[in-house]
């Protein structure tokens, strides 16, 4: 045991005496001031130079249950769970959760500082752990956050799903993580790109994390949305299938032959449309639920049945009953097993003996039905929506000369060289300019007074003036009022016939550019109904973040309206995300609104911001 | 033991024995059949006649811990819940979940059948029931809404607040209700309207019940938004920041006193500013969680604490420690009781020692971040947005003439009458009329073609044509196309310099005339932007329903933007809202848009429908 002055020397004595993987617990070093960094550095050195490798400093240890290692404070049961922690009472608490969930781990890492080994180099690892099934990652600095979702796309893809916790989302977050580990934490956006990316599944609680755990360790995932709820309670069938229709998948009415099917074994009080409620036909007889589970899987009808209510408790009343019960779950797991189709149960007892039995034979349990409904919709909608993979890295353009912030028209140079469509506009500083670039650009124009980077914030921008003596007169006022260094005055868009996008680029310290979509204009800030991906993105992916807005109903022509130019509107997005992936200068590129229309799409304004410094 | 047959014979038999409370187990009666219903009433009418109460049929029974009176299948532990529920198996899955998180039962009612005692007449005999803090109530066929919402405000007003758990916010789940207990379930907004106007806790799961009735038993609630988060992991407070902030909590730096102070106590490591991370406070001295606690709600620089990590698993290592930590505990609790300041506590250990003392004293004490910060998050909601109160209800107008779903003008001169301002339009039939109406208006103006009810989904709306040729284009296209009986020629609204509502009042089965507004136009559908409450609404109810809408925010004048005409809206909706609540004929009308400008508001459209039959 040794404080922070004496930790340089301790592993160089351990070095020394030929160790060659070191765990560093001590804390006190590089999250805690500039002399704690020299520190810490001075012992990386050391390692580095033997040819060792360091967890830590700064972490509570690590684990590795098929190998019985345990250099760590808790118990860690064994299990197919790799579980990397920055936070090692995170870890801990993620221990606890999995070992009320019944699940196990086959790894603990607490990464601690990571001024060795990082959270990349420890995923790599589990890749190739064969006891390792699902990779649980808690991580607050990304690092080289690209390396991070790359790894972990691989992991994904060689079968090894990877849930991510982290925080960041609100600025009191971001204080504690920088105070905590002098972590610096990424933009929530950023994460959810590097997600859609690599496919990792992201969550916002422990309790979450588990919950996904499980779902994630069934034999056969869901193909479709498709769910059958079956019940011993008309009130627990009900609130399933709201829960599951509120997490975006559906409960569909089955069709008449599995319908009548059921009806041959349940009692006439049940109902077996879809949800089924047994109504007193598990107490009948027990075996009816293997066989409503069977058929329903038999026939093909749902991608997935969900058991909600009181299965697993009959286990309890006697040692008959429990055997009984035990003999029902085996039978239904076969029966799932034999269709290739998923059961997922929640139950009033998730800690019975039948409970157990289900979980030890894949089928997740759980007590909570909103943990049972937002497992699977996570699984589902993954399936639905497949990662788009880590774009490869465009080459900085150093040729380009600097545009500054202020510079509109430069600006709108600079993106219509990339392909950019802007609404027609001029430049004008007096009211004789203003009213000549109005009479050949023809009326009603948009007048912008330019010199601020939120112009509409500072009522700066003045829509359909249609003749010279309303744009007069708004010149006069935005001159006296502003006193802009210039002025832009551009050709009025149609804009009733089209829709309002924002599209921009933004750039991440840990993950680096990240392109982003929404519904723009006025209900941008509003609704916040934004996608994101990491930059740049292909035309086809640009489409698919359109299309999952939930604003994109408006560009397909529903209701009566025209489909509008999505194409134009993705390869635009495209575009402007393979620009500023080249110029890593630029911190964050706007344009807001994008006007798409029937055929086409028109930049109707831009801001852009360097990087501080 | 009595099968449906022998029903109404057992209950004659019971009420000439002298039984005056009987309680009915026998299923296969309402809920079954016609048949089923005659038996049921059969025996209600017995049962009325001899003066006697009946709870069920088809109900799993009553229990009253105060009187040790069990007439159910399971164990309700002691406690301040009373619990009523219409499904039996939710009942129990219900005391199940609050054994687990300690709490215990005053009452359970199954309500079964209500045919004859019904949720409202049990909510009543709660309210003077002495050991009952706190009603959990399971509905789904909610009767006398009205009624229901009425006793359900007053409990909550005689400081006993109600909790709802409901379903039928999806298709399957109507489905099964219905199948179940032959219950007709109300639209989900509608519930939400109720709940508005009374004050009920609408959660959605049963575990969400339990968690919130934790937060309810509370000594002293939250008085304001802004929380403390203490804990013993930078990890645990990181995240609990940022779920807070997720739920519409504060978490806000602290002054620099209190910052000091906290200084003094902890670590070098520690965070002090809000979250407080104490880095290894606690093991330096278990004493400091309670001179933290202390500290801050002393400052009264937050309206709640939450400690979130692994306090209560101190107990879990030794009887030492477990002496020691139930000491801190109750140090902590005294602290904040005798500031007047509620906290809340999430462990990973929330089943030791001190965490059931800590919830015999009266604080909340969960396992999950969620379960605590949501519940948490539902009792600051609350406060901040007192209930509207039942609204007197208003006599049918009987005078009024018969109008079609199909008759616009019919519609437009009703709600005219009614004090809603409509944009001026004309009707007219042929070519030559169109023109005519439209000389008469001005250009640019609007064509419609009337005779559905949907306008805009067959493309039957020309919005801002500007002269008599692009006018007699549009007339011709339509009047091919569509076949209307009928033209309205409206006059072109400024939208581009307002925003778009929709209004309207849409009735249930059970709760009556329902008022609702939302973001209308185009983006309606999309954003589903809508707040509810019962109708009749009051100007200034119509003012809170507006500013609670996400939307609000583009009438209140924010980025350059002038404040619209608020007011105007909120009149319009209490006129309509009085309006329909006359109308008992009427099931849903509706004014999409309804422009709000920055003078006054216009509707542009309107439709009406009627109960059929």
């Amino acid at each position: 045991m040794v404080r922070p002055a004496g930790f340089e020397a301790a592993i160089s004595d351990a070095v020394d005496a030929g160790a060659r993987a070191i765990v560093a617990i001590t804390s006190g070093l590089g999250e805690r001031d500039q002399a704690g960094r020299a520190l810490q550095q001075g012992a990386v050195d050391r390692v580095r130079a033997a040819g060792a490798v360091m967890v830590g400093p700064n972490c509570l240890g690590i684990a590795d249950t098929s190998t019985e290692l345990d250099l760590t404070w808790d118990d860690f049961g064994p299990g197919p769970v790799g579980l990397i922690s920055q936070s090692g009472n995170l870890g801990l608490e993620l221990a606890q959760l999995a070992h009320e969930a019944g699940v196990g781990f086959s790894r603990f890492v607490s990464l601690g500082n990571q001024a060795d080994l990082d959270a990349a180099e420890c995923i790599e690892s589990l890749i190739e752990h064969e006891p390792t099934r699902v990779i649980a990652l808690y991580v607050e600095d990304f690092g080289d956050g690209r390396a991070l979702a790359s790894i972990a796309e691989s992991a994904a893809r060689l079968g090894k799903p990877v849930i991510l916790l982290t925080v960041g989302s609100s600025a009191a977050s971001v204080r504690t993580a920088y105070s905590h580990t002098a972590a610096l934490v990424s933009d929530s956006i950023a994460v959810d790109a590097a997600c859609r990316a690599s496919g990792v599944f992201r969550v916002e609680t422990p309790q979450q994390m588990i919950d996904l755990v499980q779902m994630l360790l069934m034999a056969h995932p869901p193909r479709g949305r498709r769910v059958a709820v079956v019940g011993d309670g008309g009130g627990s069938v009900a609130l399933a299938a709201d829960r599951l229709t509120a997490h975006g998948l559906l409960v569909e009415p089955f069709g008449a032959r599995l319908t009548s099917d059921l009806e041959r074994i349940l009692p006439p009080t049940a109902s077996t449309g879809n949800p089924v409620d047994v109504a007193g036909g598990g107490e009948e007889d027990v075996f009816n639920f293997e066989r409503i589970i069977r058929l329903i899987a038999e026939s093909g009808e749902a991608d997935a049945t969900l058991l909600t209510g009181f299965f697993g408790g009959y286990s309890e009343q006697s040692d008959a009953f429990r055997g009984l019960e035990l003999r029902v779950g085996e039978a239904m797991v076969q029966a799932v097993e034999r269709a290739g189709r998923p059961l997922v149960v929640q139950t009033v007892y998730p800690r019975s003996a039948t409970t157990i039995d289900l979980r030890r034979r894949g089928v997740p349990v759980y007590g909570d039905i909103d943990a049972a409904v937002r497992s699977l919709g996570r699984v589902v909608e993954r399936l639905a929506n497949p990662p788009f993979g880590i774009p490869a890295s465009i080459a900085p353009q150093t040729q380009r000369p600097a545009i500054a912030a202020e510079d509109y028209f430069g600006i709108r140079r600079l993106l219509g060289g990339a392909g950019l469509p802007f609404i027609e506009a001029r430049p004008a500083e007096s009211m004789d300019a203003v009213i000549a670039a109005a009479e050949a650009l023809g009326y009603p124009v948009v007048l912008k007074a330019l010199g601020g980077t939120h112009k509409s914030d500072a009522g700066g921008v003045r829509l359909g003036l249609a003749d010279a003596a309303s744009l007069g007169g708004a010149f006069t006022e935005m001159r006296d009022r502003l006193h802009p260094p210039l002025f832009s005055v551009e050709r009025m868009a149609s804009i009733a016939r089209g829709v309002e996008l924002l599209i921009g680029v933004k750039r991440d310290r840990s993950f680096g550019p990240i392109a982003l979509v929404g519904i723009g204009g006025l209900y941008a800030e509003v609704f916040r109904d934004l996608a994101v991906a990491l930059a740049p993105v292909t035309r086809e992916q640009a489409s698919r973040l359109i299309e999952s807005l939930r604003g994109a109903q408006l560009l397909l022509g529903r209701r009566g309206r025209p489909r509008l130019d999505l194409e134009a509107a993705a390869e635009a997005l495209s575009a402007l995300s393979r620009l500023a992936s080249a110029m890593p200068e630029v911190s964050e590129v706007e344009i807001n609104p994008l006007l798409v229309l029937e055929t086409g799409a028109v930049a109707l304004d831009a801001r852009m911001a360097r990087i501080a410094g």
